[in-house]
């Protein structure tokens, strides 16, 4: 590969998605933001979907404006569904944060699957997910099966199928992994999960927006996301959960809210869960934020998630042939999987001081993120992130170590997501 | 009580919050809002604060911001905690739904109550209390017991003595009645579960900015309410849920996200809550929502608690008065309780046709809410309700009675909250 600032510029001329990126905000335009995959940039549209829905429909609308908003959970679901996650209408709502989606569906899935104790989640995914896992599995007297993984590699397919048998009722994963980007290959997952006759619950969070997900046709029994991240929805956006038609009769989540509930203004006496996705609502849900994920969700549909995902690939490619180039020489090593095909949107690189290689990047107008042990993660967004952008990024990564410039700052970890 | 229109008039003018209504957008002065406790107004303040939010914070500060933003679900809470709810700094937690957070609560407190294996509730509280009581009961094989409450006159406190006994774990009650607005002696009612052994968990979603709360002088145990009514959050804004300082290191809540986690970024293998009131968090909290709610708390917090509910009991004096003098002459009867000290900021009226007068009254620029049965619930804000408000919309519907303009509606329920 050229790995010259011509070669990128190129690059970013050929890019069918380059004036996605006049639809962000870019106030610092010299700015490096390659942690899309942690928060995604402010769409230009998001601000005055906001003020429609506070100023005119909340301010002047009032409480009559909830005969609209009563359905929004389920229409921005269907946004997502459609554009973004490869489901049917109705198989998507929006609501809650991606940990409580998780309980809400992990803990349907186990009451799916009476008389199997065991809950199956990987030791290297998010801490949330694994959390969870061990605090359902605690609560039913459930055991739970952690499945090695390498951090940089990802998930073993011949490793998870080991773990697999008739006790296991739910099989958390996630689509591709937090730190190293890793993409196992989803279809033939669930196949192994379901031979077990198992549910499989996949954590999308890294994955919406980033790779194509085709939800219907791989099989997928249950889901869940952020919206913050390649969705763009903004700091604690609401969460996504998806549940395959055929199975939402069959389920029944665990926090018996009123928004779940059959006929819902009737007030009745005995819960009774609403058909279809709705039974999976709690409470009262965010109007506000629910727009922003709206305005998000409708820019990565209207990108198209293979021209995304393309890009992704393109611009992690070009990460990992300047840190081959360019880093290698000072210490640093890939620690994501080197095949673009089995990445999502972001890279990790290794090197000893990460942390302080991270506050380094961080003066010099670079923004990476710092994931335990040793990793610096690198998350170009294909929606507004350019290659030249990728290219100074690991010029001045490559300034850093070269000046031991990193040497300065104290070794402790960081308090960003 | 003098019932002319220049009496309300009086009152107004002698109303020490009344500048309070300038600090909310009134889009159309002839409205009469009576519904501020189903979906308060918009403060003025909002917008911007939402902007700052969103804008700059999230729009220039990108991912940085969290550094500002990881404390922000304790700060706001202070400020309920201090100028709302009378309880200590760091007791009070801003997140997820009130559904959600009464869920995390609920199962809380039964784990801390172990042996004992029943749930109480009010048999006419609001849906989602007694629907996630009934919830936590079936996953834990508990039993409920419903305390039987009049619906006007709201709980009686040797009724619920009765129900309570050495098997009983938890008891959720509404400090204020959702569609009475009666108001039970808090103090009593915690003093009496306390005597039984069991915690209390009040619901302040129909209480917190309308009556004076002294979580801490009460000795209430765990709490939790809405922000989108009294505290003028907007819809869906994010609850807050309480626990007093004392008990949050027997606690957990059953749902272990990694906001929940002590020393969150280490990711650590194993689910170590937090201490302190940080351990009841879940997922990412909602940035924007939670800004909005720290502006309508502050704005409660600068009115006074004692204030607004000495103008609330003067409103709804008011509506309680006129109902009488003119509206028993077509059927209406009052259905809360006639002695304002024993009721929240808002009253009910019962009517045969009270669907259809609600929809006769949105007709002429009332805007109250329609409760099951019979009941037409008139909710006037103290912030920035005004006495002729109360009069003009009293005046309405003695004219809708008095026209039978009601008679012209079909006989469908409501659908907005």
């Amino acid at each position: 590969m050229d790995l010259t600032r011509a070669a990128a510029a190129d690059l970013d001329a050929a890019d069918p998605l380059a004036a996605f990126r006049d639809r962000f905000v870019i106030a610092d335009d010299a700015l490096l933001y390659l942690d899309g995959n942690s928060l995604g940039r402010l769409p230009r549209d998001t601000p005055a979907a906001l003020a429609r829905v506070v100023e005119e429909e909340w301010g002047r609308g009032l409480v009559g404006s909830w005969s609209s908003w009563i359905g929004r959970a389920t229409e921005v679901g269907d946004v997502l569904a459609a554009g973004v996650l490869g489901a049917r209408p109705g198989e998507v709502l929006i609501g809650d944060s991606t940990s409580v989606d998780l309980y809400k569906l992990l803990v349907a899935g186990a009451d799916a699957r009476p008389g199997r104790d065991v809950l199956v989640c990987c030791a290297d995914d998010f801490p949330t997910d694994r959390y969870l896992v061990a605090g359902v599995a605690a609560a039913r007297g459930m055991s739970v099966r952690q499945v090695a993984a390498d951090i940089d590699e990802g998930l073993d397919l011949d490793v998870l199928a080991a773990a697999l048998d008739e006790r296991v009722a739910v099989v958390v994963l996630s689509a591709v992994a937090y730190r190293s980007g890793a993409l196992p290959d989803l279809a033939a997952v669930t196949r192994l999960v379901h031979d077990a006759g198992a549910l499989v619950l996949w954590d999308l969070s890294h994955a919406a927006g980033a790779v194509p997900l085709e939800l219907t046709a791989i099989g997928a029994d249950l889901a869940v996301g952020c919206t913050y991240k390649y969705l763009n929805g903004g700091p604690g956006a609401p969460a996504f959960l998806y549940v395959r038609r055929e199975l939402q009769e069959q389920l029944r989540q665990p926090i018996w809210g009123w928004f779940g509930q059959r006929d819902q203004f009737a007030m009745g006496q005995a819960y009774d869960p609403a058909p279809g996705i709705e039974r999976f609502a709690v409470g009262t849900p965010p109007v506000p934020g629910m727009a922003a994920v709206e305005v998000g969700a409708r820019l990565v549909a209207e990108a198209g998630v293979d021209r995304l995902a393309a890009k992704g690939r393109a611009l992690t490619d070009l990460v990992v042939a300047l840190a081959d180039g360019w880093l290698a020489p000072h210490g640093v090593a890939l620690a994501s999987p080197r095949d673009a095909a089995r990445r999502g949107s972001h890279v990790s690189l290794a090197h000893p001081q990460a942390w302080q290689v991270t506050q380094a990047l961080l003066d010099r107008g670079v923004v990476p993120d710092f994931r335990t042990p040793d990793r610096v993660r690198l998350g170009p967004a294909p929606l507004y992130s350019r290659f030249v952008d990728v290219w100074e990024a690991m010029d001045r990564f490559r300034d850093v170590l070269a000046e031991g410039a990193h040497e300065r700052y104290p070794a402790e970890r960081a308090r960003v997501t």
